[in-house]
């Protein structure tokens, strides 16, 4: 912020005064917010993208850190090839893309799913795929948790392209200045 | 904030003081907790109760805001006339109040809510209902996310009385002037 | 922050600004993170310890907050004798340690939780027991709560030494005035 000139002031006084307001700001807080998505279901997922997109629409910042199962949000494509045995079973036991994730209740194989998106589709709902895309044109912050990556066997191909990679010291660097921080 | 007159100091300074400390206010925080509460297992709300209560016992402000399967919390019956086929078989396959919801671990076919129940009440703990009515007793804020209910099929007329109404952004107004965010 | 002597400025007009400082400040954020620990997943479990050993390796302190489920990472054995019945099924029911507990995805029998572990070993990722001591030597404060352990039977000593004991006002006077708070 500009200090601004004010007539009647003494100039040592306002450098002081404007000092101490510098130190004072050194905890300030972005506007700003800052999720881990560890979850791998598709309704946690949809609720981390509605909060994503509502707060860019507020103008606030947002980075979403995935990690874990949730990782499978920014997967573009499934590839086998070049995996050891192990990886190849993690890789055909999680879901190929985002609106194929399980839903957290209700499953019954599959069921669940299909009535949630069934009722937000009659409700002209936004289709997870749709809040995905619009999160991205928002520009809203998406980082990849490298360690997750590397013990799961993912590679950076398999992502979708403008992921950020990073690790835990990225994800509390941004939180660390955020107004709001949510483990989903 | 009332700006106390202070004797020997020249009003200007003191009006530039006050300005330059009410931009830097523009951060402040609430002395407010802010929780989404999405989980319909019963002891993931009876954590968020917990926290809730005892966050207003402290003289903190509280905002819980249900969404998903948590919203099952504000039921007060369910109802199933004028509502479609597949809100009506939503209805029926989520519990119809809070103490009827299962509990996330043990559940071997609700042995783990009883099992949980019984122990808590030889201990005397407070049961979640009572949490539930001494919450808002407390004036604590109690939101209904409007798009779970519109997803859902469920309308006002199901709901406790009292509740709040609001979305993304009633969420994100709260907890974005809260010393704590909690996602449950 | 010690107020340093500036040449040229009334010691009033100085006093004053430090004053409205001072109140201002009231609400200043400690450098912490705080967390409570619900669940009982090893893979949740873990990646609340890969923030907490993080944070703490960013010079943040970190406060940890078991509750139900959770709770089990703080056991050191299991004790039955003493127990009533209800808590001996609860207690058989239960992880006996960290290790031992299953993953939110993929479990198949514990097949979920084999496959995590070796990849991590074969990634030459830290495993979750050493992190945990990792931990503990950088001086996270690790916190049971008495309501679960009272409701779950637990005492004292089936706990890790140096764990301290706590309730709701416990955490919530952490998260307070920590700048990251999260639900895991």
């Amino acid at each position: 912020m500009k200090v601004k000139e004010r007539s009647g002031i003494d100039p040592a006084i306002q450098a002081y005064i404007d000092a101490r307001l510098e130190e004072a700001k050194g905890d300030r807080r972005e506007n700003r917010v800052t999720m881990v998505v560890f979850s791998g279901d598709l309704d946690r997922q949809l609720a981390s993208l509605v909060i994503a997109t509502g707060a860019a629409a507020m103008g606030m910042d947002v980075s979403v850190f995935y990690t874990f199962w949730g990782l499978g949000a920014l997967k573009k494509r499934r590839r086998l090839k070049g995996k050891t045995l192990k990886e190849k079973m993690f890789a055909l036991m999680t879901p190929r893309k985002l609106s194929s994730m399980p839903v957290s209740k209700l499953n019954f194989g599959g069921v669940g799913r299909v009535l949630l998106k069934s009722m937000m589709n009659d409700k002209q709902v936004t289709s997870i795929d749709e809040l995905f895309s619009m999160a991205r044109e928002m520009g809203i912050k998406f980082v990849a948790c490298t360690m997750s990556m590397d013990v799961m066997g993912i590679t950076q191909e398999e992502l979708m392209d403008g992921v950020t990679l990073g690790g835990v010291a990225t994800f509390l660097g941004d939180a660390a200045c955020s107004r709001v921080s949510l483990f989903i």
